[in-house]
């Protein structure tokens, strides 16, 4: 392959989630695609959050706030709560939130992946705060429990690619972590 | 949809990535999944690497690690490279390392899309480390630049879930993001 220098502001693969908060006492909601796992035990997620979104004051408000995941049949209300700003447009209808033990985390009943996170730590970043949050509490629809596991692909999750813009859905199963890499040692 | 109380512990789905660094002056190489973009601008990336990985060890060492995004035809190497520790596996020889500006960021050769990093700071957790970096050069096959974009289906990027170890290929492209959202509105 014959490789090109590009542009570094570089994009990755990501996984589109909901950050649900309460501001001023009324949820708010916003389309987020920075995040990931961040520690093991506690179980923590990190996301990168723009310093000016709104949502930011509710995390720093309450430190307390929801992540949920989406199925495609939400792609419109995703979209939608990633274009417009909550300190203009009230978002609280948009979906209707249900609440575990933290009052502050609203979970999406729309959602069929829903975790509710404490604040762990905020670290200011130029542009972007990464917020690092523990999950106290998860809910999932009941028919993408499998044992242990989220069937993500059955839950039709989806993710999103950048600056294309575009949505993608699971596509096929390929191989098997921690299994398939035992097949490198005896070539 | 009926929900139940989970297991806190949940993963969410991961863009599959490979880790690059040297550790006394020869390269090593770990499978990543739990990986974000964190900053806007200067760009940046942010990563949960588990405290005791060897890898760690190399970026503390330089402050210069690479992010690379490998094919599907990568598959082995990439579940490999995540079996194995390099405190006790030469990884070295596993990919073609090539280099740019930092050279203590191996650029796999192997893998259609390359970001060479220089270390922001690691915020310590309980377990992981969160290792931030900013993105100072990027390389990509030529097959899979379009304009500003990567197209990370064609260069076969794909995606890790967790607990159930399946490695995922991209779907279909199922909306536009910043654009269908214009429709809930109309509703």
């Amino acid at each position: 392959m014959q490789k090109k220098k590009i542009g570094k502001n570089v994009y990755i693969p990501m996984p589109m989630s909901i950050l649900g908060v309460k501001v001023n006492g009324k949820e708010n909601y916003m389309a987020v695609g920075w995040i990931t796992r961040a520690n093991g035990n506690p179980p923590m997620i990190a996301m990168g959050i723009g310093n000016r979104h709104f949502s930011l004051k509710g995390i720093r408000e309450n430190s307390e706030f929801s992540i949920n995941f989406p199925g495609e049949n939400s792609i419109i209300e995703t979209d939608y709560i990633g274009i417009c700003s909550g300190s203009k447009t009230d978002k609280s209808k948009v979906f209707i939130a249900e609440y575990g033990e933290l009052m502050n985390a609203p979970l999406i009943k729309e959602c069929p992946l829903n975790l509710a996170c404490k604040l762990v730590n905020i670290i200011e970043l130029p542009t972007n705060s990464i917020v690092i949050g523990e999950i106290i509490e998860a809910f999932c629809d009941d028919n993408f429990i499998e044992g242990e596991n989220v069937n993500f692909n059955e839950m039709k999750a989806f993710f999103l690619t950048m600056p294309d813009r575009k949505y993608w859905s699971f596509g096929n199963e390929i191989g098997k972590a921690w299994a398939d890499g035992k097949k490198y040692q005896t070539k």
